[in-house]
């Protein structure tokens, strides 16, 4: 059977090393039959205004995104409590458009406890603002979504938080999702 | 011809008034010709377990989601640099599923100043991660999926930020998306 694509969301693109973190990913998509797709483009021409480029990279990753069939979302907390903004702009895509999202994130800390610790570093912009507490990794929309399209939210199994731009927990994730995806195509 | 039922996604449900915030935003939606639709249900068993009532709270929100036409977001930065988490996922389904975007934020701080605020406040993971900087009111996919849906994104005229909970940039954003949806549909 055909590879799947596996359009590979997440703040990585941020990090100092982005070429070579989005190497690393498709080379583990590979070990797993996929073909990893990741939204960093290095040849991007940064000359132009910046209202061209973010345009571009918005166009950019719409198209890839069109082209996978699947996400697995970086899903690490960044900058806040929950997961990078347009990660998550691009995992409720895929549900929209049909596709199974599959996410993972190397914090190993339950969502209400990170809104307290957000919420004591910055406080909150009016008082009595409730705090999710479902017991969850993140706001209930991102499990419902992985839930509802038959992906897998995939965490430290040993409830350890790793290093940002660890691939550990990604890889495990990569090996749920083709167990899963090429399972049930057969 | 037939109101369109507009979405009503946001951080509202948690604020401590959300009852009320839901309904002064479906009078504002009356007034332009939609039909809102809030996610706020006051009537949910709140005695079942954690695990049935997220659950329970998810496909709830789905098939609202499903039965209304538009979303108006309030994308307002909630608990860090960006928008929060659950409308992001809410925001991205609607581009998916081919549904025009709207969005406001009561906040005029770029982006880039947000994000390197919440990096003062509570230190980055790593060293080195990049600051998103186009100019924008929040991560390019977020703009991007207003853009693409033939929607808009709506801040304050004034470039004063808005109390959280005001809804003054709402009902700028709730007349535009009449504006342009009940134009297009003559």
């Amino acid at each position: 059977m055909p590879q799947l694509h596996a359009y590979l969301a997440g703040p990585d693109v941020f990090l100092p090393e982005a070429a070579a973190q989005a190497a690393a990913k498709i080379a583990i998509c590979a070990r797993h039959g996929f073909i990893g797709i990741s939204p960093f483009n290095p040849a991007l021409d940064l000359s132009q205004p910046k209202s061209a480029l973010w345009r571009q990279i918005f166009a950019d990753d719409l198209r890839m995104m069109r082209e996978c069939d699947l996400i697995i979302a970086n899903l690490t907390p960044f900058r806040g409590a929950s997961a990078d903004a347009g990660t998550l702009v691009e995992l409720g895509w895929f549900l929209g458009a049909g596709k199974p999202v599959f996410g993972y994130s190397n914090n190993a800390v339950d969502f209400a406890a990170r809104s307290q610790a957000q919420r004591a570093a910055t406080p909150d912009p009016l008082p009595g603002l409730a705090v999710e507490d479902f017991g969850l990794a993140d706001n209930l929309m991102i499990p419902g979504a992985l839930e509802q399209s038959g992906g897998a939210l995939v965490l430290p199994p040993d409830g350890i938080t790793r290093a940002f731009d660890s691939l550990e927990v990604f890889e495990l994730c990569t090996a749920a999702a083709a167990g899963q995806l090429y399972r049930l195509s057969r």
